[in-house]
């Protein structure tokens, strides 16, 4: 299968595209001509002759040129025909958004999908999906306004996701915190393509570095089991699966139409294969921005520093919760510490630099610690309250991250002024969560990750 | 001992004021200034006339009206001399915001301090603390700017904290989300005063409904035991214990210089005296935000409403994996929605709306789960990202939850569109958060302190 027609395709034909700007075939077509897709974007809607100042078709025979992904959006008993016009122009890709299939019983329609495509070689993604977002060609099948869901900047996340539901929040918030994704895919009811496919896709694809998983329920157990064991031994894949519980099992079913299987096989195959399991939403954005942005590390010993007492004690409880390790600094390094800070902070693992610490003392605190060889990571803890504290952290945090040493974490709880800082720092590539409960949860994948790698 | 003078003066002096910006005695006085303390203010500093428009007095003594309450920001060496000074002018109340006492090992300028105001009959907050704010007087000795830390509003969450640095963290988180507060009080090295003394004192407040504890060890266990028990009773604490793990212990006793003790001593007392025991600051946060807003439960069975599918699946999970169970819906509430829902919407719980619902359906949703005998409380979780969500759907959702029947929470997560709207919701007393697992765990807590207090 070619699975390039989706995500790097030169011509687009949206099927249904629409003048009213309140049908999802209006804003398909918006999203790509506003999005900036880098090719040739065909409307086909027999009832028009021109949308949004482009030419429309009445079908994508009447294209004269190379169609190569069809997005199709019309109601479900007509997308059979639509797929098999597409198949007879030699249309190599197709992202059915229509739902109205299996998942709501029709399995002989989908059936019938599944028929004309294998027939005619056409690459199918869906039906009953959001389709593909690729940040570098700027395809972008999600139907949803860019006002209402922002879209990511481009970066080396790859996000496969069987929800459309939680694939556009997790978007979202990823768009809303600067952090950087290279493809997304909602993938539906995955009648011919699933899981297993896109996982092979994204472990080739050059762009991407880290790959996130939301699944309810795989096609084939066994295939998705070796692909997922060869995948993580090049990147980390990290996954939530949905539908754990039974009655979350049940409602899986409902929604598209896949058994979820049994919790505990999932929880142990995820375990055997090193893949990094989420628990919730909040996870899967913890851990992946983490390993988006940060080197692997040699061991689990964690330094910490902070400008107040309260959120060194909050961090050091997490650390150990965790199973990490309080690293233990060498004399080196608390040496050239104790010179530059005042006589009253105590030099230790947690340094607490005090509530008075300005930018500087935030600066020996990490250089020393990036140059101790008794530490594998960081976690620094910034009050943005203190009088002390301007901007100028900032930049301090993102040079001493930018040299890829050693893994560095933020945490800055707090209201406007916190966010604004923490935006900064996200958008630097600084990975930063409100509280060290979260940083530190995710640093410990980041650590099992790491072992199992340098292995 | 008298409380009142620390939190409903109606008059302070505030020792060490300063003309330069730089210091905390300019923060200090500008902050009751500008923050609208409703009593007379008195810098106190022998090297000027007059600061910030207000005549300065060398002494409280050269004061002739009575002063309720001096806050002290002052060298530590000359603090006992100045309190000495306040209770020969008979000052009620002192917040004592300098450090260098028993924390740096300086034992024994903390006892002078002691006998001084046990001399006196001082009531003595610190010293080395951040002192007290009341949202309704506009007490506010938290030496932090207001454009660093917002304050939060007026409502009816107090909250008691022995670090100060968590305590600015969680107030400023407040702050940014609408989160209702009484009365917040860092009490640092607890000299005098201690958790003890003002769980006590917040049990008594009639304006503070929920309090919320972070402790890093209490001074005197057996009376803060019989204080919690009966205080629970009355109403939810909310409890932090910092220094769980043996490193975060250690971490403690350099910060407020007390004993963190055994954590599982502390876990088994929580739990006996029907505590709710946050495990980090998000919980604090999390679940106090619900006690604040919403009526108790009369059981454990949770409704969940969605305009997604995959939504739907993890806030199920999340249900069972709490140990709450998920509503049987009624035929009466089952029929009553059916008729207003289009026929593929599958009425069932959990109740996904489909992605091209309105606040229509909504609206729908909410008021026959209130109505239904079956559900204990509502969970709903809103895609804002959706094309036919609009943000009518507040009206509907802050209108179900001013009836004050059941418990409704709302989970929305996403970016800034999502965000603009959960924060309205908060503003209007809904409890939103970004994920329904957040939102699920805080439900649990509810739903057993409800039991707790039904019996």
């Amino acid at each position: 299968m070619n699975l390039d027609a989706l995500f790097n395709p030169n011509s687009v034909a949206i099927i249904g595209a629409s003048r009213d700007p309140e049908k999802i075939g209006h804003v398909l077509l918006k999203n790509f001509i506003e999005g900036g897709f880098r090719g040739q974007i065909y409307p086909i809607n027999p009832k028009c002759t021109e949308i949004l100042d482009l030419k429309c078709y009445a079908s994508v025979k009447n294209i004269k040129d190379d169609v190569d992904l069809a997005v199709i959006s019309i109601p479900a008993k007509l997308v059979p025909e639509a797929l098999k016009e597409c198949g007879e122009k030699g249309v190599k890709g197709a992202i059915v958004i229509s739902g109205g299939f299996s998942e709501v019983g029709n399995v002989e329609l989908e059936n019938q999908l599944k028929e004309i495509c294998l027939k005619y070689n056409i690459t199918c993604l869906g039906p009953n999906c959001m389709g593909v977002i690729n940040l570098l060609t700027r395809v972008d099948s999600v139907f949803i306004p860019t006002y209402k869901m922002g879209r990511p900047k481009l970066g080396a996340v790859s996000f496969i996701s069987q929800s459309g539901a939680i694939g556009g929040a997790v978007l979202d918030l990823m768009a809303r915190q600067g952090f950087g994704m290279s493809k997304f895919v909602s993938y539906g009811n995955a009648a011919l393509l699933d899981e297993t496919d896109l996982l092979r896709y994204m472990a080739d694809d050059g762009r991407t570095k880290i790959i996130v998983l939301y699944i309810e329920g795989v096609k084939r157990g066994r295939e998705f089991f070796e692909a997922l064991k060869e995948v993580t031994r090049r990147k980390p894949v990290v996954v939530l699966k949905g539908g754990k519980t039974s009655g979350g099992a049940a409602a899986t079913k409902s929604h598209t139409g896949t058994l979820a299987g049994n919790a505990a096989v999932y929880q142990a195959v995820f375990k055997q294969c090193k893949a990094v399991e989420a628990m919730n939403i909040d996870e899967i954005f913890s851990f992946s921005k983490l390993f988006e942005s940060q080197p692997f590390c040699s061991g689990d010993r964690v330094g910490i520093i902070t400008n107040g007492g309260g959120l060194a004690v909050v961090a050091t409880d997490s650390v150990e919760e965790n199973g990490l390790k309080l690293a233990e600094l060498s004399d080196g390094s608390r040496k050239c510490i104790s010179e530059k800070v005042p006589p009253y902070v105590n030099v230790k693992n947690p340094l607490d630099l005090s509530g008075d610490a300005g930018a500087d003392r935030f600066e020996v605190a990490v250089h020393a610690m990036l140059d101790d060889p008794n530490v594998d990571a960081i976690l620094v803890g910034v009050l943005f309250q203190t009088e002390s504290i301007d901007s100028r952290v900032l930049s301090i945090l993102v040079e001493a991250s930018n040299l890829k040493k050693k893994p560095i974490l933020v945490a800055c709880p707090g209201g406007e002024y916190a966010e604004v800082h923490s935006r900064i720092l996200e958008n630097c590539g600084v990975p930063t969560y409100t509280s060290s409960t979260y940083a530190i949860k995710s640093l410990r994948k980041l650590v099992d990750y790491s072992k199992f790698i340098n292995k």
